[in-house]
């Protein structure tokens, strides 16, 4: 249920409709726009009739919703999500650009990348620690020593890090290394790991299961807003389909579907949603033309060496040439590259 | 097999390669590039020896290919396709736009978006005489009827009318009204529709089957071209999957990866390939940025009452405003919109 | 709408109301059950009130249906389609299997095949004489000659005859030489030739698509019983997926599902449904379990030198265990095995 | 790399393999066959050549292997794996019947369910307390408390218990009262959760993902297996297609090609399969035939009041109806159901 507050409703008032949320049992969800507040009910609320809060001083009107997605609705909040990680602000006018190898293998491999990123334009340094692998024997990542290796690569370029988390135990450990935690495709329903960084302070990317709908989607995202934590970036990398020329089918019409449905970020990966390496700048324009609020790109210093992802991955002169593409792009689209 | 003759090679040279290759009962293909000759060999050529073609006077190469086609494929013919539709070329740096309704209803219908569609600056008019429909009961379209008012709407206009011919039967009429031949989806690998285009003496448009692989497109393709008619447009306009949230999923790694393969011009449906009005502009945006030659669009003068696909339609207004957002990307990637 | 009679209602009461439907410009489908008769009725009917029909004498009750599919649905037709081969009934409590090679490559070949699956326990022969392929490169079948190769086949062993069809031109060829013309997978949604094959006089077999649904294989086949041939098998033979494993993904759960939507009789192909010659027996089983009323495969003299499918091929022995394991399983399900 | 030691290899031989095998950093997994011993080994064994253990007294042969799964591989291993669950096996010539409701909900109605369903002859109870639930709103399950219930329904029937594990966390509670720890499709490739279940004591059942291909299924039981745990059964559970008339797919094609590669036991769900409680016993009996070694199927008490899948649930006549269906299939593949 969603109760709309009055455009100049008191704090007083506001509290009390939050009171008789809990009183009932349920679990209010403050929502601040820029004109209103909005509380979002949580809870079996099939027993509790909307004229009860209705009839509240200060309240505008109290519905139930049919989505079910409820928080991560653009229904219940109209205005886009801008997502600030530690200064810098996805979701706005300025498109994020996310870049850096598939997987941290040295310090000299990480710096030079992040050297380079930031040189062309990236804001974000990306770069798995923990690495899902389809095979126990291949490389794992190089785990708490990657994350090291991130944040040292923060400290010299000034880069914001974006890396995976995959289990619930380790969500602190890459919480105080990183600044955006990334939840990787085959755990976009893993529900565990979805609660567990709902209490996380930092933000999180939610990247689309190989066989999500995009309802499913959101209803992951709403698992981690529901659970306290409202800074949630949706990020599509493709889905699964018959067709095998390509790794994986970037499904350009969940970009803006997705937007239309939900208030949150939507970032690309044209890495994974084509996965070769020559396509992948068309793909990425064709994201910021269809509204994309970021891009998410594997840069290697040497794609033909890398340890992994090396055939879907640019080398520093083809991500440069690429962000010279992306502004002009966005430039079409009234936005910019941040 | 592939016979790649020497920049200077003669005529007589050129002729003599010819007849060898008819002589061993195989058909000769000859294909001219900017800068040399190359003769595609089709029919049983394991028993052929490349030797016997390589050691003819003018001859640079003779090789086998391995990719299943060959008169479509760039590995053979290099530079762009550039389809003539009786003056306007697609392919080249301009940008085609195919506009119009689904069906055409009347005449008065027709000729209401042709001037409109005209008038924002389309190249084509796209319309339905023959309507493939799921259901036996559902409207069929005017049949040569429709022809009619598509060549009328041409006169008026200098439009250059596409629409869809379903059978052997047609081909000959629909080629009598129309300047080029579109093939549905659903007959993309009607074989015996395929080949009797090749003997058309008009452009034909293939659209990919909702489950067609990207290799089986360009197959299909190579069917009408092995038959005598070189000048085929691909139309990507969605493949099925398992997301129900659309109406198909918009293959956009199609189109760099089809443009790689193949020298034919690559046109998209955003109408079908999102089949949500609000959202088409943003599919059509990215399909410029991604690299396609051409975009054919639903445009309806009230698209609340059209016969069928109202819901995929654009109304005039929306039309106007898609291409002024489809010039802007279209400068963005170095082209134009025609 | 559909306007069933009462029990006991009379001929002179049935023509009644045959003539009223004519006389509104619809197209009357008679329906004999066991108990009564049905009137199906096609065409515009929206503007047509069931009440007038409802009380002409001997009418039990008029009502619109809400199923895309009608004369093919079992909400008009209750009972079962038997569908008549020359004598050999499909669709009653005896499974029809019908094996031979893909194509018809020689006399020697087909003749082979066909005594050894007349032996084995066969009712049908089946044998490509157009095929369907998807290079216009490879071997196209024998057309003609393989049909009468068929016929001779026939002749020899008393085996009734199923063979592709692929354009509308050939269907009375193909009618001439064989007992139940097959409509290829490609082809479900070609609309030209399913209406063509309506005004046939012989049973056909229509495979679903390979991105066919369900609902859109049933209106398939009312587009051929809509144009007055009723006599249609349905054919599972695997949808395409993302899985690579498999040549396609039979879909099992199709079998219990046509057949509780419509009353004709489904056929399933193991061949391609799985596409892999050692495990062809354990689809088959399958598919007699769940309920098929028949059985297609593949069967070649030497499956390693067929000139296609050989690898998804059985040879004579392994047919003839096969039949013998379908007949152990049809006893389990309470049917026989023809 | 597996060793594959002489039939008559002494036990100091086999010492030796392995303590080889760890003097190179790697880790030695020992499969004892019912003729001869193997030892895969698992770790960067790119570096070393076979021939270095090939030339050790006892070894027959040292050999890489290609295929990306080892230890679950048939190749590797050719017998059967028969999985003891406290005394009752699993993949035997005995099929295993699991069945109960699709969650917990109080203990009237598990006991119900599980005296039902042993009266009818299954094996196991299944039952959820963990729930995995799209929407953060929906019933998540009585957790511990169901568990408990599970655990007293055990006792009083002799039924083996069976129940989802959804985090890493709850592993060691849910392994304190289960007999299987069933891995849900969403999980399939939560790959710290099943290097935990690779540490557990207790049999895991491993649900095939909604878009998970054989190979990655196979892939994901390789990490429970390499981790220390042998006894995993796969689940075939059906996938995620374009159909949208069944809730899933289910994967007939699946049991015969698992069953090749690997040499684990494969159950399947048809409940999940279809989705279509009226289908759901066609589809366990083409399981049966298929060779599967198990069904897992969804029973109620009273499926219309079920707290989730009730749509999909038989009630307990009907699974009794079931049971007799597939002893009748079950002897017909020369097997019983346990």
């Amino acid at each position: 249920m969603f109760i709309t507050l009055k455009p100049h409703a008191t704090d007083a008032e506001f509290e009390a409709v939050v009171d008789k949320v809990r009183s009932l049992g349920l679990t209010p969800h403050p929502i601040s726009g820029t004109e209103r507040r909005v509380v979002a009910v949580v809870g079996h609320t099939s027993a509790v009739d909307p004229e009860d809060f209705a009839m509240l001083p200060g309240v505008a009107e109290a519905l139930r919703v049919s989505q079910p997605f409820k928080l991560v609705s653009r229904e219940v909040k109209e205005e886009d999500t801008v997502v600030d990680v530690d200064g810098v602000k996805v979701g706005g006018r300025a498109i994020a650009v996310m870049a850096g190898p598939c997987s941290v293998e040295s310090e000299e491999q990480i710096m030079a990348a992040a050297e380079a990123v930031k040189k062309a334009g990236a804001a974000f340094l990306r770069g798995g620690a923990y690495k899902p692998r389809t095979s126990p024997y291949e490389f794992q990542g190089l785990r708490e020593e990657g994350l090291k290796l991130l944040a040292l690569a923060r400290e010299r370029t000034g880069l914001k890090v974006v890396t995976e988390v995959m289990s619930t135990e380790t969500v602190d450990l890459v919480a105080y290394y990183a600044d955006v935690l990334q939840v990787g495709a085959r755990n976009m329903q893993n529900y565990a790991l979805l609660e567990r960084l709902g209490k996380a302070r930092k933000p999180v990317m939610l990247k689309r299961g190989l066989s999500g709908t995009i309802k499913e989607w959101l209803m992951a995202a709403e698992y981690v807003v529901a659970k306290g934590n409202p800074d949630v970036m949706l990020c599509e990398r493709g889905i699964r389909t018959f067709e095998t020329a390509t790794r994986n089918t970037l499904d350009i019409n969940a970009i803006p579907v997705a937007k239309a449905l939900s208030h949150l970020p939507v970032i690309v990966d044209p890495s994974h949603g084509i996965g070769l390496r020559k396509h992948v700048p068309a793909v990425a324009r064709a994201a910021v033309a269809a509204g994309a609020d970021g891009i998410i790109v594997e840069v290697h210093p040497r794609p033909e060496k890398a340890l992994s992802d090396g055939h879907q991955s640019l080398d520093f002169p083809e991500f440069q040439e690429l962000m010279r593409q992306l502004r002009v792009i966005a430039l079409a689209v009234g936005r910019t590259v941040m």
